[in-house]
Order: structure tokens, then C-alpha cells, then sequence
């Protein structure tokens, strides 16, 4: 058996989301070049942390994710892209559970640099 | 008056494409580090061609798009991502309109190396 050297089917954002079993945990579901597409479920605050080497992007696919900034919240609804600019504080939240994907370089953890308890095991694929 | 170094609100990704007034030119709605978030509207087949430098990634948010492939077509439906890897020839298509979103590094080409009357303008905002 020879395996293909590109994916044999497209990748359902909302059926991966589905499948996680536990809110907080991103999921990787797909690479381009050295970045991640992560599905996550959230719901509730997450804490403040900023990347300051990476930008890092939320795509919502369903409930509203709202992204606590220096200046107020942005809330963003599902098909609508919000790109949190490197060395930005934010925290994100969600008032009820919403599901996103995100997309940052491999190996940039949830929780920046604060590290704690929130932080998730990275390169987890579903 | 001093500008924010974050944007002041979400981009809503079908808006944009609605937005947009001609198939087959992408229009750049959002960057990440030297990555570009583009819309574009399309109908019909466009030529065979490659990126030897990157991958890319299309995430459809209407209509169907075929992205045709050395061994025959993938179907990506609305919510659904695909990701054509470096050096991967490839086509993409639809019947009838798809509006897409696009994710490559800034500088990238629609036409890749094959250049000709469908390369689109490149850097143009919406």
C-alpha cells in the first residue's frame, strides 16, 4: 500500500468539534507549512496571556466567543475571524459552550507563557 | 487620535465575499504574521498549477468547491477545510458560485509559476 502524498477527503470543522470529548483541549486537525488548525470547545473565561512571538487567529463555528482585550471585549459569531495580534493580552470566553478553530505555528501553547493549570497538552490530533 | 494596535471587531468572512464584485480575484480580509486570510467567489475551472514553496489551505463558506488533484477530485462542502500541500498540482473548481476563504503566505500567486490572463492582482484588500 502506498500512501497519498496529499489528504483523500476534506476535513469537517463541526463533526471534529463534535468529537472532543472535553472543553479546553484544542485539537489539531490539520498542518500548513509550520501551522496548526486546532478545533477547541469552550466555555467560561479562560485567563489572561499574551504570545508575543505569534499572531494567532479564531474562526468561530458555532455559539460566540467573546475575546476579553486591554481596551473591552470583542465578540465574535460563527463565520466571523478575529486575528489576535502578537504580544496582544487577551482572554478568551464564553458565556454558554462555543467552538472554534484556531490557527498558530506548531508548538505555541494555549496559556502563552503564564503556564499553570490551564495549560493544555500540545499536538493532540483528532 | 491614536489607532488601536488590535482591530476594533471581527470580520464576517461572508460579508466580505458579498462584498467582492468579480469571480476569480481574491481579496486579502486579514493577516496573520506573514500569512494572508483571503475571500474569493468563483465558478467554473481554473488551470493546473502548483505552489512549490507552500501549502494552502481553502475553507469553503458556500457552494461546493472540487479541487481537482493528480488522482481525481476532492468535494469541499461549506464548514469543510482542506489543506493542498507544497508542490501538489491542483485545480480548483466549481459549478455554479463557491466563495471561499484562502490562507497562504503573503506574495503567493494564484496562478503559482504558470503566471498568464488568471493571475489575479495580488495585495488587494476588501
Amino acid at each position: 500500500m502506498t500512501s497519498s502524498p496529499y489528504p483523500a477527503a476534506p476535513i469537517n470543522l463541526a463533526h471534529k468539534a463534535a468529537l472532543i470529548d472535553e472543553q479546553w483541549s484544542p485539537r489539531v486537525v490539520a498542518e500548513m507549512n509550520d501551522y496548526q488548525f486546532k478545533v477547541v470547545r469552550i466555555e467560561g473565561e479562560f485567563i489572561w496571556h499574551s504570545h508575543p512571538e505569534t499572531d494567532e487567529a479564531f474562526l468561530v463555528l458555532e455559539g460566540t466567543l467573546r475575546i476579553d482585550l486591554p481596551d473591552g471585549p470583542v465578540y465574535v459569531a460563527p463565520g466571523e475571524l478575529y486575528v489576535v495580534p502578537h504580544g496582544i493580552e487577551h482572554r478568551t470566553a464564553a458565556e454558554g459552550e462555543a467552538r472554534l478553530m484556531m490557527i498558530e505555528p506548531r508548538g505555541i501553547l494555549n496559556t502563552g507563557h503564564e503556564g499553570g493549570d490551564r495549560t493544555a497538552v500540545n499536538d493532540r490530533w483528532i
